[in-house]
């Protein structure tokens, strides 16, 4: 399966999650082959499908049905056998215990903290994907019982190596989203 | 298994790839959960124990007696059992085949370049780490057969956000290494 | 004179507003050899005397007394004839009409718009350094009359080269401030 | 004289040396009102109009009559009158001494290091603007008497903050060339 090939040809809804920020989740979150996830606010499902990629289970949550739809297709496409898709608000209709990681991608991620951090099993992580930071400050205010680990942004240079050229690209994204790091301790 | 905690326990080699440059490696190289994986100059084994939380099995190559034992060490921390090390240089010694992806973290990459070819399958990757762009130079000079992907660098901000404070941090982490993605087309 | 040799001995208060953020203002604000600006909150004189290096004529505000006497002892430091130290809030006590340019280095700017703006000469402009992105918020939200040009932060990254290396240095300053560029028009 | 307004309507050439670049001179170069510079690889005089602005004297050379043309009618448009044009290379025809600054925005810089470094005054800078590190690694392998003070490159994020965001923008310039500073010691 060439997952970078196929993803090139996604259909696409709402912006997606960046490769450069899903990395950060990755590193950041303590996954293995055995964890089980919450994708909230999936969208296209960019990430849902990279992270059904390397661990056991994702569930799949969009209130929107066009883009859920999309995103079974998405993942259909990469043969992905282990996301089960929900209709709905995250914070409305969790029913899932003992999660180790949630991933929102949500205008206000503050509204779900409270759900999120009954799905959570201790130590598990709940991350944001926010553009602005006024919505990080938001979060962080508002994120009750959980332990702020961190808050990250990346800045990924690409580089043009040739014969002739050795220098980082000129135009770049300079900025897609900040990236926070919630832990039910 | 609490890996983000047991890893800060890690015993400490040579300098190791950071999570957000193994994070770079993961989000460029079309991995899952059934890839086989080869981590050469291991070093202390952090990126060796990281590609093995998401993949079915990785060989993690270290001419250095020393250092394998270190990295031996790390791994049964982390309880991870799907690894073999092996004592050697990965330009001298490789015997795998069909490999998913390989990973050098090596002062002269190049000089594997063509076993690494042999050893991966169509379409598998090979990583390079590298701290100078001339390193980088070097290699894509001596990439033969391979594709050149990307070269990338990473360039992670992490932000204080409490009460009072919302700035990015001061001092920071402004450069590690490069990343260089080849794929065998 | 040398002045960079000079200013590494220059007597310390608080924290400088630092070459790269200076060089911002000076890019930015229409300035020449024929400006009249006032630098408020001028701490140990660092903006004030590098300023004074290219314009007609600086009057360096601060409100406590042993900063505007490091200021002095450092711009006499430098034979820089053309400053005027005042001491005093730049909000209560601006006196001097129709200047090119006011620099604040003040936590809370947005007190100071409109005498600021009193002061300024048509198209003059106003900057504010911030280390916080929540004070350019508060200072944007109460600009009154004046034209937001730009909110910038400048990332100076020093390179290692030699004989063997070619790489950016590992620890860099990360973070100093956000530079506001505001315009009387 | 709104140098701003004006810098936007002037004629183009080759590429510019952005005011973020210039910066980055001013801030390293010790100048003053007093100073006498050489600009040397002109273009379309960006770089020799923002130095007058501020200095004594500019010396502003290219080799291409139409850029000196270029460059003489928009400093005209500033009403600068402090600037001598010279068609020629630098490394042939200097003939100015004692200075206490030459910028170089040249492929090869180092052609012209020799004649630089004559032209200088003891303690006097030379600056080199160049795209490719590959560029800077022969600059400074061919520094000859020069000290190698700096090598930056400058990252400039803007902001975009008004009453619904608070972020950096998207796309950015994320390159335009590496700056050596080198001094005549």
């Amino acid at each position: 399966m060439d997952y970078i090939q196929l993803q090139k040809k996604f259909r696409r809804g709402p912006a997606i999650v960046l490769p450069k920020d899903i990395a950060i989740i990755i590193a950041n979150t303590n996954l293995d082959k055995s964890s089980i996830v919450i994708d909230a606010g999936s969208g296209s499902g960019f990430l849902t499908c990279f992270l059904a990629r390397f661990v056991k289970k994702v569930y799949s949550y969009d209130n929107r049905k066009e883009f859920l739809e999309i995103s079974k297709s998405n993942a259909a496409s990469l043969g992905l056998k282990n996301i089960t898709f929900k209709l709905g608000d995250v914070h409305e209709s969790i029913k899932e215990k003992n999660l180790d990681l949630i991933t929102l991608d949500l205008k206000e991620p503050e509204k779900s903290i409270e759900h999120c951090y009954q799905a959570l099993k201790q130590n598990g992580y709940l991350t944001a994907y926010l553009p602005h930071i006024s919505q990080v400050q938001n979060l962080v205010k508002n994120k009750r019982n959980f332990q702020l680990i961190k808050v990250l942004e990346s800045i990924e240079r690409p580089w043009i190596v040739d014969e002739v050229r050795l220098r980082p690209e000129n135009m770049i994204l300079g900025h897609t989203g900040f990236v926070v790091i919630l832990k039910k301790i």
